[in-house]
C-alpha cells in the first residue's frame, strides 16, 4: 500500500482502462471511441452518437434510423411512475425526482434481466433508460410546477420529442439544432464525478438504474453538473444588479472574497480551453433576439468571460455556453442538470457496459488519522 | 499522471484520509475511532456506537438515552412514503424499494437544510435517515409481499423496534441481542465500494440522501451487500440436496468450476480471518433450536468452512454467520442487504459529514485503450 502514494481526489490517478474515450489534453481534443467530439457534434446527431457510444461504431442510416425508432417508441412510461411524480412534495428538486423516478423504473424490469450484467442485458436496459429519462425529466418538472402531464407522442424524432415535452410547443429547426450540439456535447467525458460514481457501483455487479441513479445523485453537486444552473443564475444576478456595466465590479468582488465562479474552469483542462465551450459559443449569437434581455446577458457572459481570462487565465468550460442556450431555448433552469443527466446516460450506459464485462470491484483504503487503539470503557450493562 | 502505477479496482490506493475507522490488518483490529469494533460490539449497544460514528465520542448514558429517544421519535414515516411503497411493482426487489424510497424521502427536507454540507446540517439530515430506513426497510417488505404496513409505535428502543417491525411480533432479550449485534458489526468497515461511493457522490457537495442512495446501488450489488443472501441460499440449497452429508462435494464442484463461494474471503483481510466472523460465530449455537433445521444447516456451515479453510486458506467474512443468524432469528432473506444497509447507514453519515467538511472533488482518470484519433465520415446532412 505504502508504495502508491496519496492523491486526493484520486486527480491524476487512473482509476479504469476504457475503450470509450478520453481527455487527450495535449492535443486538446475528446475522444470519443477515436472520433473527436466537436467534429461528431458539428456532423452528426445526439442518436448517432449515442448509438457510437452504445455499440461501438457509428450507425449505418438504416441503424440510426431504427435506434432512433426505438429510442422514440420506448419513450413512454409506465403509468405508476407518473402516479410517483405526483406523489413527489412540492419541495423536491427535479434533480431529486429524476434520481427517484429512475430508481423506481427499476421494478418494471424483468428481475432476471435487471440482475443481468452481461454485456446484451445491459444495452437493453439502457436504451429504455436512455428513451425513457428525457419523458421522466419533463414531466417531473411539470408534476412539480403543477402543469399537466405531457405523453411523448411517437412524433418527429429523439431530440425534437425531448425539446417539445420541454417546451409544450414543437421546436424550430435553430432550436433543434442547438439542442441535438447540447446533448452531444454533454453525452460523454471521460471520467468525472458521476460516470466515477457509476463504474464504482457497477463494480459490485448491482444493476444497471443503481449505477445510473447514483450517478444522477452525483450530478446533482454543485462542484459536478449543478453548475449549468449556477453559471445562469449568476448572469441573471449581474442583470438585476446592473448589467454588463456591473459585470466587471460583480466578478471582482467574488474573486477577493476566495469564491468560485461556476461555469469556469476545469480540473483536467486546467488553463486550457474546453473545446465544447469553444464550439457552443458559436450558437449563442443565433439565439440572442429569442428573448427580449438575451442581448444584455450575452454582454454580461463575454465581459465574466474576459475578466476571468485576464484575472485568472481560466476559461469557460461546456457549463457555462450551454447555461445561456438553454437560457435562451427557453428550458427552465431547474431542468439544466436533469437536460445535462439525459444527455450523459448513453454515456453512463457504455461506462456500465464495459465495467461489467471485464469487472474489478472498486474497494480501495484509506490514510487512518483518527485516534489511535484505546480500549472500550465498559459501562454497567443497562 | 504517468508517476502514478495503474492498480485495477484501486486495490492498495488510499482514496481519502479518514479519521473515521481504519481496517488494521496487522493488528487484527477494525479500528473505529480508536476503538476495536469487536470490544464495541460485546459492550456498547448499535445507537451508542451510531452515536460514536456522528459525534465522535461515546455517549454518556444520558446522551444515549437522548439519541435513542431522537431515533424512535423520527422513525415514522410521511403517508406518501407509504403510499409510494404501494406503488411500486411486485416485480420490485426489497433493496431497489429502499433505494427508492430513501431518494423519494429527500424532497421532504427544507431544500435550503438539503443543500447545506456543513457539519450540523448533515449531521440532522443523517439522523433521520437513520432513524426511518428501519421503517423503510420493514414496510417496503411488507408492500411487496401484501402485507399490512406496520406502524413505528415508539415502544423500545431503536433495535427492539427495527426487528419486531420485521418480525410482527415483540422480540425476545436473545433475539434483541443478537440483531443488535449484527448491526453493530455492519455500522461500519473503512471504505469499501458503498461507503467510497458515498464518498465520490458527497464530493460533488450533492445531498447527503443522494449520497445514501449511491451506497444502497452499490450495496445491492452481489460481490458487496448482496452476499449475505447468497451465502444463506447456498447453505439452503445444500441442505434441499442432501445436507451437510453434500456440502463438502457441493463445494468441491463449485470451486472446480471456478465459481465463487459467497460469504468468504475479503480483499483486504486476504488470507486473515475477519474478526467480526468470529464474533459472531459465537451467538449461533444459542438460536439452532428456532428453526427445525437449524443444527443440520449449523454442520452444513461448519463442513464448508472447513473445506474452504482447507482447500483455499479462505476464510468466512461477516455475510457467512450473519446470513445463518439473520435466518434463525426469522428475518426474510430479501430483508439481509436492506437490513446491512441500515445498519451501515450511521457510518456512511459520518463519512459524508467528513467529505464535505474537508471537501476535494473525485475526479481520477483513465488509460485509454479505444480507437487512436481518426476523422468522422461525413455523411449527407439528413
Amino acid at each position: 500500500m505504502s508504495e502508491i502514494p496519496y492523491s486526493p481526489g484520486l486527480e491524476g490517478v487512473v482509476a479504469t482502462v476504457t475503450r470509450i474515450s478520453y481527455l487527450d489534453v495535449e492535443h486538446e481534443r475528446i475522444l470519443v471511441r477515436g472520433y473527436d467530439l466537436i467534429e461528431l457534434a458539428r456532423h452528426r446527431s445526439y442518436p448517432e452518437v449515442a448509438y457510437l457510444l452504445l455499440y461501438e461504431a457509428l450507425p449505418t442510416p438504416e441503424e440510426a434510423t431504427a435506434f432512433e425508432r426505438q429510442l422514440v417508441g420506448h419513450a413512454e412510461l409506465p403509468d405508476g411512475a407518473y402516479r410517483l411524480l405526483e406523489l413527489l412534495p412540492k419541495t423536491t428538486s427535479v434533480m431529486d425526482a429524476v434520481r427517484t423516478g429512475l430508481s423506481f423504473l427499476a421494478g418494471y424490469e424483468d428481475p432476471h434481466v435487471l440482475a443481468d450484467p452481461s454485456r446484451s442485458a445491459n444495452l437493453a436496459k439502457g436504451m429504455r433508460v436512455l428513451a425513457k429519462a428525457p419523458t421522466l425529466v419533463a414531466n417531473a418538472y411539470r408534476a412539480l410546477h403543477g402543469q399537466s402531464f405531457v405523453r411523448p407522442d411517437g412524433e418527429g424524432g429523439f431530440v425534437d420529442g425531448f425539446l417539445r415535452m420541454i417546451l409544450g410547443t414543437a421546436p424550430d429547426p435553430t432550436a433543434r439544432r442547438v439542442f441535438d450540439v447540447i446533448l452531444t456535447c454533454y453525452i460523454e467525458h471521460e471520467l468525472p464525478n458521476s460516470t466515477f460514481a457509476a463504474r464504482v457501483i457497477a463494480s459490485t455487479l448491482s444493476d444497471l438504474y443503481g449505477a445510473v441513479v447514483g450517478a444522477a445523485a452525483s450530478l446533482k453537486g454543485p462542484l459536478h453538473g449543478g453548475a449549468n444552473e449556477a453559471a445562469t443564475q449568476m448572469l441573471l444576478e449581474i442583470l438585476q444588479q446592473g448589467g454588463a456595466a456591473r459585470a466587471e465590479a460583480y466578478v471582482q468582488e467574488k474573486l477577493r472574497q476566495g469564491e468560485r465562479i461556476m461555469g469556469f474552469g476545469h480540473r483536467v483542462y486546467m488553463r486550457r480551453h474546453d473545446p465544447r465551450a469553444v464550439l457552443l459559443q458559436e450558437f449563442i449569437p443565433q439565439l440572442l433576439d429569442r428573448r427580449p434581455e438575451g442581448q444584455e446577458l450575452y454582454r454580461i457572459y463575454r465581459t465574466v468571460e474576459e475578466v476571468m481570462a485576464r484575472e485568472k487565465r481560466i476559461y469557460p468550460n461546456a457549463d457555462y455556453p450551454i447555461g445561456l442556450l438553454l437560457y435562451l431555448l427557453g428550458v427552465p433552469i431547474p431542468l439544466y442538470t436533469p437536460v445535462f443527466l439525459c444527455a450523459r446516460i448513453a454515456g453512463l450506459v457504455a461506462h456500465v457496459v464495459e465495467q461489467q464485462a471485464e469487472n474489478r470491484l472498486f474497494r480501495p483504503r484509506v490514510r487512518y488519522e483518527g485516534p489511535p487503539y484505546r480500549p472500550v470503557p465498559q459501562p454497567a450493562r443497562r
